[in-house]
């Protein structure tokens, strides 16, 4: 066995009426990362307003900039988060049918959006820490959803993949013998960290997903645009990351979906990685974008 | 051991003054591809007629866009290959002091392009065949080369990983062992076909990078355009391509030295890899890029 042919685990994603499937024999999962207020004033203040206009505005965004999955965050201080994330999530599903990963962490936040969301969501996210396990993993099988799993303990990420891969077995352990979650519905987060801060961050990421895939062919998902923070040139770094992360077996993205160059990076990878039969998603996309542009 | 602490071995290049170092823990060796008639028409009318002044420009292209080593090809039917290849490899001397890959199939005009060569050359190829290894590899030894082995024999190239990695076992032997060459003088091309008629081709040569590097540490090299070939879009193709072969092994290619976005995803992945100590290289280049660009 190597990484080209592990097994093949499905996470089955839905909205009310579209159906999203994560697996490595499959396109790449793109899930936009933009319907998040950290870091954005203006959507923070709308948002504590009652104003989601702007989630109008990044729906749309991402779904022409080639989104499978919306991630759903409104993490605003001093408001109720519950109940802005039921509003975002009720509001989302009227605006796409793409299916919602629901983020928050706010254990009380995380249940209304699951009660109010309608399909099969992705929750954002549990941690190896025992009180996570314990308040989040029963929402998972109430409400028949996946979870994003984060091998970390405590508040320190751990730098070496030995120990990720140790908190990976215990969160697969405690997800699938205490709470009964079938395994393909934990998706694995390596935790890409900046590569700004320490230039070994991305190798023990790297290996951290070729040994997750080689072990447990699980889905893994990771924030992309992370590995870049604080750097120059942040687009051609992520777009060389995508492919990278690919290669050893991640299989999604909580991603930037509205830059043309990053989300072509991940797509011409799937060529590459013979997941896109006859190139035609490739050769779909690249006559969409002529037509767009207009006879040159 | 895994592919991210697998054996180092180092091929050393040099020109009369400077030396180039392929290595899996330094940054990518970028072989400029441009110097080659192949497909080129008026460059080949132009060899014919002995006017080499086109070659002048590539050189410049190249080391402005960053190469580390340029390839030299000058098979234009109907000449002396072996005259218009000394010419040219003098000619890029006077030019630049990067290491020069020289590049034909033709025994005599290798030898006498590595008789005129000022300093330690790459040979640009050997297959697996007996009568080519017997050709090639006393040249190599004897003008202290490193070679460039393609794992194919007869005319056809292998569609497996396996056969790729039993004919790497066939040249590792014969050079070591019957020619007394060094393993790390050894540089595999893994044999990258152009995607757009198999979907299966970017993973078997993946998987023979993958098996090459953990197996024998050896530095490997591509043609990387060849993987686009004939589809839309080869730009965003090839600088996906890179990042994958890269994090699977790969630690050169000859290939596209005058795009930037192809330049930059070697440079990100370098930097992602953790053979660019402190950013240093990527932050220069960047501050290189925005200083010609100007403030915006």
């Amino acid at each position: 066995m190597n990484r080209y042919d592990g097994p093949v685990r499905e996470t089955v994603l839905r909205s009310a009426t579209k159906e999203v499937v994560m697996a490595s024999d499959r396109p790449f999962c793109i899930i936009g990362e933009r319907i998040n207020p950290t870091g954005r004033k203006l959507f923070q203040e709308q948002l504590r307003a009652g104003d989601l206009s702007l989630i109008e505005k990044d729906v749309h965004a991402q779904v022409a900039g080639g989104a499978d999955v919306l991630d759903v965050n409104m993490g605003v201080p001093l408001t109720d988060e519950a109940e802005l994330l039921v509003k975002a999530i009720r509001l989302v599903q009227t605006l796409t049918d793409l299916p919602i990963c629901i983020d928050s962490s706010v254990v009380e936040a995380l249940e209304a959006g699951l009660a109010a969301y309608q399909g099969r969501a992705l929750v954002n996210s549990v941690t190896a820490e025992d009180e996570r396990l314990e308040a989040i993993l029963p929402l998972v099988k109430k409400y028949d959803a996946a979870v994003i799993a984060l091998p970390n303990d405590a508040d320190e990420i751990p730098m070496e993949a030995d120990k990720r891969i140790e908190l990976t077995e215990k969160i697969v352990r405690v997800a699938t013998q205490e709470y009964g979650i079938a395994i393909e519905d934990i998706v694995i987060d390596p935790l890409a960290m900046p590569i700004g801060a320490d230039g070994t961050v991305g190798r023990t990421a790297l290996e951290t997903i070729a040994r997750v895939h080689e072990r447990w062919g699980l889905n893994m998902t990771c924030g992309a645009s992370n590995v870049s923070f604080g750097m120059p040139g942040r687009h051609a770094i992520n777009s060389s990351w995508l492919p990278l992360a690919m290669g050893a077996g991640m299989t999604s993205a909580i991603m930037d979906a509205r830059t043309p160059q990053i989300v072509e990076a991940v797509r011409a990878a799937d060529l590459l990685l013979g997941n896109d039969a006859w190139g035609s998603a490739w050769i779909a996309a690249f006559r969409a974008k002529q037509a767009a542009v207009g006879p040159s």
